[in-house]
């Protein structure tokens, strides 16, 4: 039984963690931590937990989790990176949701995310948590960075086309739309139900803190450069990215359904639909699947690559899972199997 | 392992029960039928069981499931009743999701469904599936016919109540709310998303089929006879069900709050709510809870029972799996555990 | 043209009031007030009316208003009281929409709100703004209390039967469901569409702000003490009110669906439904119409009825500028003769 | 006072045709029709027309619509087109919010939607139906074909872009996502709510109806060939369409923000948002704006340009109206200067 801890249980990944856990044959919750609700119980933030998860949330200090094999950091952008390097010492492994690792170039992470890094030593060590792509290295990781949201469904929709050198990697697009439990949960006026239901917009046209991690990922899966416009937008559910992908073929006699179901067959939770299909979100609510399509329109030179995943699992807490399952020699899919809630 | 047949497998109760039993480790699907679909595979159908749930649909014929320990009849009204019979003579045991069984009184179901019944000779022997009133029986018999959606709630949200005999039986109001999904997967103007969403109404509000099923259960219960006000409503939601219930106290000195506690402290999935609590539908999403808060207005005669369950799961699919567990010796809550998918 | 002030002009009734006013051919919008963003464009806040409101938001003082005929309270509760009489002494007319002037008991309103009321002498100067109640005291009025949205849906849905005494007033249960804009423009986690959306509660079950006012209400029809169980809940969308009435007839000969019609068929903004019907929040979406619909199951004792507004409209809006329009001797409909947004 | 009738009044772009002719200063609405409805109230239908609109549903003949100066088709793809050379014969303006007219080229329609024209010889005659573009010969027509609601959004969203020359005409994207409504008012399993709601997929992604409609649009405003990718998605929200579009300039030294403010800067209902704004759909919600912003993410190369409008008014029916003013020689906004509804 793997003893795990999770930092952060009060936001969504954190949540969304305890219920995956919960399921989990080989895992034991054995604390939450959460700064401002310790001493509530787990079940009164999240009552779906209520009979299942009987913890109360404790501060996040070492000595509460020391009997941990494993810890989560489910937290902010900028608090996993003064902590882990405790952890490591100890020899609990660490698996960060959060950004603080993903990014291998300190300078860029510090221009996007406005601080100093804290941890900087420990860049390179970490491993990038996106198991298709990485898996081996993840399997002998101490310290995962998952992927994040956006950057795991654009990731996994161009990589057969990026690896085989398919595409014109100058000039790709990906147009996104996630769920608002994306945001995380924090008071805030612009996600509000009376604000943010019922509509559609995009946000951070001019440039989004994601891209620099999904570029330094397309550009280690295409080994060159690659020249990306990321333009995400906001849509009125709770869970669920939707990716549209537009590349230029470079060779017009790929079969691009072909090269996506050979790439994938293998891959327990990227799912390639026949041909002439459209993922739908509600597909993979709450299940750690990615479903992907692929599209020639006209039969010319360009592809449209769809993807889905549900932001919250595997765009966040179950790749952490099985990510945690490579770490620790266990079946990839363990725990993970759950269809997605339909309807 | 219990091999498993689900007849009408294209409807929302059929698509909830495979997905419940690709999580239960002693069943396995057999076989899944729908006439109009037969030779489809079910995953087309329903694409979040892509790569769990392999099997085409076929025709719902006694030797297509003559394998089987058990059917479940995911069937509209009126279809499970003639095939029932030939599956108790071969020794197959029935859990049967459609109203065809409910009500023991035949006039009663020819009056409201509006045609004879034609295997009533079965309805003395069904048993009402609803384990929280009648586990013995459930425990013992060969044909069960759920417990409906509405149903459960109310007569859970009664149950303590009514049993001891706390309040006036001749005057209960249940003001129930239901999502969209209880009224099936048909092509229907009503139900668009450009006709249900974004509002909010009630139906039925001069009688409803669920009336007589509520009513006897109710009667049951409290041993005699009961004057019920049922309202449903229809939230602009896929799943879930509200019940507000109002009724009058007779002994102004009940500790509501403790005798609920009480009445279900063993039942695992009846979940009362502290007090002062108000259930949301979203905590039980997916799962086979119910969850229950009591209150007294100014502490007076007028007692407010709210409830909430997922139609789908405890009102239909995950309670017919609470059956069947039953009915065949297994830990009641086997397969059940998972919490509801929030957010 | 009447010279409009909107005081509190970020909320979503001061959104609506402009909304509203930009559509009405008598009145001008002279300033809209907010504390917290004076100096922005009020488009800025609101971007729905870039290129029909291009007025800045100022200070809420009385030197910038000072050129208004009237000016509507769009403020939270608590803040309009100590502004008022500074209005009246100049000959400023005042419509406040919130609850400050709605009480007529200081003490209940103290109680009820934990501070002291600061212009308690006004209170028994305050006309209750319910037009289809009190048209005449309005007409007259110079500072006129508007109807809270869910007092609005019950006092009109029990007018014929509290004023004709043909339903036990000691035994009324009001089960009403509102939209989210009503809990108002907040950053608030309980109000985030993760939080809220796809899901369903009611809220305020032991005991709610709005049932003194309710009461109040109540008691003036019916000219009798009034005994009322309200409970609020909680819709996943936008705007709307429903509200389900429980009554018990005190005399069985009386048809209700004549009663309904006879009673309200002068009334411009209330529209009783033909038997049988069942009103939708989505016909009355943004419209200043109230539906009302009657039924009495089995032809028993229990009358229920079923009423519809916009909580931002009917429920406040549009109500005051109702009120507006009777003030200054328009007529009534004036700018409100819109229909609802469907779909 | 111009008498209007409507053809095909059950389907949401004659509902809102009548919700916005309500609101008309110069219009009266003369006759409705409907074939399967005839002699039910419009209201029944829609109940949001309660007490504004009294007509029922006649024939769709001729003689019940020859007292009106015009009439608005509002049928499904087919229907118009054998009815139009009557209408046009006796002198009835015509404008049809159908694709029947909407190609030049017979070959292209009947490919698309297969099926020989019937009145192949008034393409020619028909004025393409979008007033940004087309004013002038709009003002002098008496068959209006009015431009779609994805065509409108692409075409107004490129159109400062495509007349300057300023991008690589060869390679457009267009990334657009309609709310349900969009999908009609018919009996359909992929439009209930439980099928759409809580789920986003793209749709037609190896080619749609529209396309031909949007390059012959594009072509005439850039005055060469266009070669677009255009990939439709579906929003789980009634109302509102949002287009992203992608192109690639060829002169990097354009100020795109002064370019399209510029552009439009008469156009009464085409609303440029300032630098780095994000249009939201919910801002247009029943109104007949449409709201624009650009972006040239880190300066570069591409530019993308976001476009919201709602699908049924300016998208359909507001279009129409506004055709019919300047038909008729009225103030182009007249009756359409109603602010979005929100929230």
């Amino acid at each position: 039984m793997i003893k795990v801890g999770v930092i952060g249980g009060t936001g969504y990944t954190g949540a969304e963690l305890l219920r995956l856990l919960t399921g989990h044959p080989n895992a034991e919750i054995a604390a939450v931590t959460s700064r401002s609700n310790q001493g509530e119980l787990v079940s009164d933030i999240y009552p779906n937990l209520r009979g299942i998860v009987d913890l109360p949330f404790v501060a996040p200090e070492l000595d509460k989790l020391s009997g941990c094999d494993v810890v989560f950091f489910a937290t902010p952008h900028g608090v996993a990176q003064s902590s882990v390097p405790g952890f490591l010492e100890v020899g609990i492994k660490v698996i960060d949701l959060s950004a603080d690792f993903r990014l291998r170039d300190q300078s860029v992470w510090e221009k996007w995310y406005g601080q100093p890094h804290q941890a900087s030593g420990l860049l390179s060590r970490a491993v990038y948590g996106l198991p298709e792509v990485n898996r081996e290295a993840i399997i002998e990781a101490d310290l995962v960075a998952c992927a994040g949201c956006y950057p795991t469904s654009i990731q996994l929709g161009l990589l057969p086309l990026l690896r085989q050198g398919c595409v014109d990697s100058s000039d790709i697009i990906a147009n996104s739309a996630s769920g608002v439990s994306g945001a995380g949960r924090q008071a805030n006026i612009a996600t509000l139900l009376s604000e943010a239901s019922d509509s559609f917009k995009a946000y951070g046209a001019s440039g989004h803190r994601h891209q620099p991690e999904i570029e330094q990922g397309l550009e280690d899966i295409a080994g060159q450069s690659v020249g990306l416009t990321f333009i995400p937008h906001l849509l009125p559910i709770n869970r669920g990215i939707h990716t549209t992908i537009y590349a230029n073929l470079v060779d017009l006699n790929v079969d691009v359904q072909e090269l996506y179901e050979r790439h994938f067959k293998n891959e327990p939770f990227v799912d390639v639909l026949p041909a002439g299909s459209h993922p739908e979100t509600r597909t993979v609510r709450g299940s750690n699947y990615c479903r992907i399509a692929v599209h020639r329109p006209d039969n010319g030179r360009k592809v449209v690559v769809l993807v889905v995943e549900d932001n919250l699992t595997k765009g966040a807490s179950g790749q952490a899972i099985q990510c945690m399952n490579l770490m620790f020699d266990l079946p990839e899919t363990l725990g993970l199997m759950m269809p997605g809630l339909l309807p």
